[in-house]
């Protein structure tokens, strides 16, 4: 189900094809959030048109709300959507566990402790068997394990499923992390087992790569999961408490899975920032997810190719009220085409209007749309180091050298 | 500025064409509410896309935010925009005067008090020279005149500006009425002797009349309107305290105006539910503004040719939460034609999704845009009364002999 077309001569960094029942997707890439069935504030039509060729919906949401049999009976998330490229489901175990350790996003990434403790009683119990929560959604008691988690992704009929996994925080001890792995090595070979006589013709399976931020424990779990049956493999967990650890930590599993399943497409989650899609490119990673990109649009923070401000800048700032300006000179996304101004934007924004989410969302989208295919395309030329570094150095991406001639 | 194509031999009802500085409107028209500068949840091409040649925007609105200044610094209002067809602009008074005398959909309307109180006190007086008032965005003490409205309105480019007007409530006395229409007639003439100076090329002004829920109050208020150099007129205030009153109070206006205005286009402000379009349509009006498709939208009703229901359907209800059907079989609108099923809008909508909202505000809109296409075929083929029936008889829009065949 995944070619490679092209390594890297300088890194592990490649380009391929993975071939999934609803279609062709070229990696590396990312693929955008559609957490409750839908991008947020875009319809798939939109999303397709940006150039995505695989969204990220998730099992724990829709378990909840609408529910698996309502799925089923629309054929699977496909038609219920009116998506018809491929989709890829999370196991749930990732939302599962930050009601138990704390928001997920600050918390498992090693950003700080708060919010959790306001959210700390929604997970009843962790078991051997799964884990017993609270629904956000109706208050009644909820039961996911790794048999669950697969049949609730067999009635959503994503063509990528993610076995199911606990999600250890940065802030958990090494024998916690240690324990927790072996256990989701446990739940790895249930998934896998519960697949091969009940999974769904034509969906594939990831296994999860856990272990912390402790170098033995990643390398392991890295081997454990090369050394089962899934057809791909995900980077899971906490990454570190910084950039620089989250590449470390990152290159610890490349590396092993180098080694022992150079042929299988390695998925890194939750990892979405520019300059973190670049590094992740270069170590190897085929695709890679993030609320970033949708989640800073709905909060009127643009991508532009500006390294020093972390590729942001937030239009509800008063500094734009007279600009004139795009949010970016010669974009072809609908915002920056249809020559809506910044200080458009920012009157847009400053009102509450929905419109302006929207369209720096669409923006943001493309923007790292444009900015896989430069990368994609770098590899392709066996300038991968060229392209990179012009893109760090704040190219505009869809304008390098390889792309754009 | 326009031309009259067809009258209807059995009611006051013709078809026209507006000959607007930015192009030409079809009437008998809807027009959306762009108040703050964009249409709600929607792009301006999106819009036009749907067959809206003119939109509504707001001076109260604009005025305080982003402002006229900025505004004109981008060639007005269909340069910040990026729209390029016609716009109306109210004068402001409404906005103003609902702050004295409270909501202005309940209260001008007639629909209660309620939430009159809460307001009070942002309106600071009411003079002869204009209304001091303090604005909600930055808490400034604002002055608005007939001649700042005008001066405002030229400064937002519209192809149409209203004249400012004290619009009475439901509530207000007899007296209070008629002093307060009075001074409504010296703003007008106040308006349009700034505009005959100061008025920017190619925009033209349109007269209100007030009056209130009084017969011979209403009918003077024609009268002087009609007696006035204005190229339009709008009919606003106070309509009544159900449908049956609004209906009598308008033909008060729309029977001076045949009379001594036949030749000049007549706005309804304010109004756009499917039954009073349909019946404004018969009394002769020629455009339409209101808040309800958009807003019903916004709130998941959808509009659906259903008398009984008032042409609604509220999605978020549990009774749609299986269902296959479109919101509409055969609409062509984008939400229905890309195939969404009312489960998975109900679905969005209760997960709170963005783009629920904006998928029923453009069936909504679509759904009136197609009502007021079959009023006017049904008008030039000699057969409103049919087509009239056919819709309040729960007949589709776009369905109807007239525009089907």
């Amino acid at each position: 189900m995944f070619t490679v077309r092209t390594r890297s001569s300088g890194s592990p960094a490649r380009t391929g094809t993975l071939r999934l029942t609803h279609g062709d997707v070229r990696t590396p890439a990312f693929v955008p959030l559609a957490t409750k069935g839908v991008v947020k504030t875009l319809e798939p039509h939109e999303v397709a048109g940006l150039g995505y060729e695989l969204i990220f919906a998730n099992t724990f949401h829709l378990l909840l709300a609408p529910g698996p049999e309502l799925v089923a009976r629309f054929g699977g998330l496909h038609g219920l959507m009116r998506w018809d490229r491929p989709i890829v489901t999370d196991s749930g175990g990732f939302q599962v566990f930050s009601m138990g350790h704390g928001n997920v996003a600050d918390e498992v990434k090693g950003r700080g402790q708060r919010a959790g403790r306001e959210r700390e009683g929604a997970i009843l119990a962790i078991e051997e068997e799964g884990v017993r929560f609270r629904s956000y959604v109706d208050g009644r008691e909820r039961f996911l394990s790794p048999e669950g988690s697969m049949e609730v992704q067999a009635a959503l009929g994503s063509d990528i499923a993610l076995v199911f996994d606990e999600c250890t925080p940065f802030h958990a001890t090494r024998e916690y992390t240690a324990r927790s792995t072996e256990r989701t090595h446990r739940w790895l070979r249930r998934c896998l087992s519960w697949h091969a006589r009940h999974g769904p013709e034509g969906q594939v399976v990831y296994g999860i790569v856990q272990g912390g931020v402790e170098q033995d424990l990643r390398r392991e779990s890295a081997q454990t999961v090369a050394a089962s049956a899934c057809d791909g493999i995900a980077i899971g967990g906490s990454l570190g408490a910084d950039k620089a650890q989250m590449r470390e930590v990152v290159a610890w599993a490349t590396t092993e899975l180098d080694r022992r399943a150079p042929a299988r497409p390695r998925h890194l989650l939750g990892i979405g920032e520019v300059d973190d899609l670049i590094a992740g490119v270069e170590l190897g990673i085929d695709t890679f997810d993030c609320a970033m990109p949708t989640r800073l649009g709905r909060h009127g923070v643009a991508l532009v190719p500006d390294p020093l401000a972390r590729w942001r800048v937030d239009l509800t700032k008063a500094s734009w009220r007279n600009s004139v300006d795009p949010i970016l000179d010669g974009c072809p996304c609908p915002a920056c085409a249809h020559g809506y101004s910044r200080a458009y934007l920012h009157h847009l924004l400053r009102a509450g209007e929905l419109t302006a989410l929207r369209l720096v969302t669409l923006h943001n989208l493309g923007f790292v749309a444009r900015l896989m295919e430069d990368l994609r395309a770098g590899i392709d030329a066996g300038r991968l180091e060229e392209v990179a570094s012009a893109l760090r150095a704040g190219g505009a991406p869809g304008a390098t050298s390889c792309t754009a001639g």
